[in-house]
């Protein structure tokens, strides 16, 4: 992990990294994290999803804390979809299956938090 | 602290706090938090600053992760300023001075996100 160091960024100029064949037209970047920022809890990712892309349907053992920045997607909570709108926060705890999904015809952009690698490794 | 409990909200549908006199113009949404919702690591705040308001110039042994939404401010961090427009991303590390500043002619509205209760306490 980094010393921490405070840091001014724009989001675009951080790269996007693609995610791949399970998460068709979806993109990340890290935004502030513990190897590059020395952040001690939480990690900082903005996710971006072409139309007609989403993320796949899964779980892990730590939670999502997200806020929709623009477009419109649909996200799936253990059986059950929400429509997500730009202001919008959405709350995914630990083990619970959730997917992302683009509903809109421009790019679905939304902040994911999680927690940092050794605490997602407790 | 809550059981975590999925959920989706629009910010504007959580009641806004105002600060008081150390923060003229400055009120506080608690989007996502350990009370609540079960966060384990982080809460998720939604800052808003009206035109002339401002933070107090201070300090405290967690750091802050913003994102910001709409609207233009400074950020004082450690003896220097920052120009914020929407999509700037800032981390302020524990322990450094930092003061928020509207620098606009409307709201300037930004994520700041912390460590949950029992993890500034640490």
């Amino acid at each position: 992990m980094a010393e921490p160091k405070a840091k001014v960024v724009h989001y675009t100029d951080v790269p996007a990294q693609v995610f791949g064949d399970t998460a068709p037209g979806a993109s990340i970047r890290w935004l502030i994290d513990d190897d590059h920022d020395g952040a001690p809890v939480y990690s900082m990712r903005m996710i971006e999803i072409e139309p007609e892309g989403h993320s796949p349907q899964h779980t892990h053992p730590y939670e999502h804390e997200n806020f929709v920045v623009e477009g419109n997607g649909r996200l799936f909570i253990a059986g059950t979809w929400h429509d997500l709108k730009p202001g919008d926060v959405a709350f995914v705890p630990a083990d619970v299956l959730h997917q992302y999904v683009n509903a809109g015809d421009t790019t679905f952009k939304f902040l994911c938090g999680i927690p940092v690698k050794k605490l997602r490794e407790q």
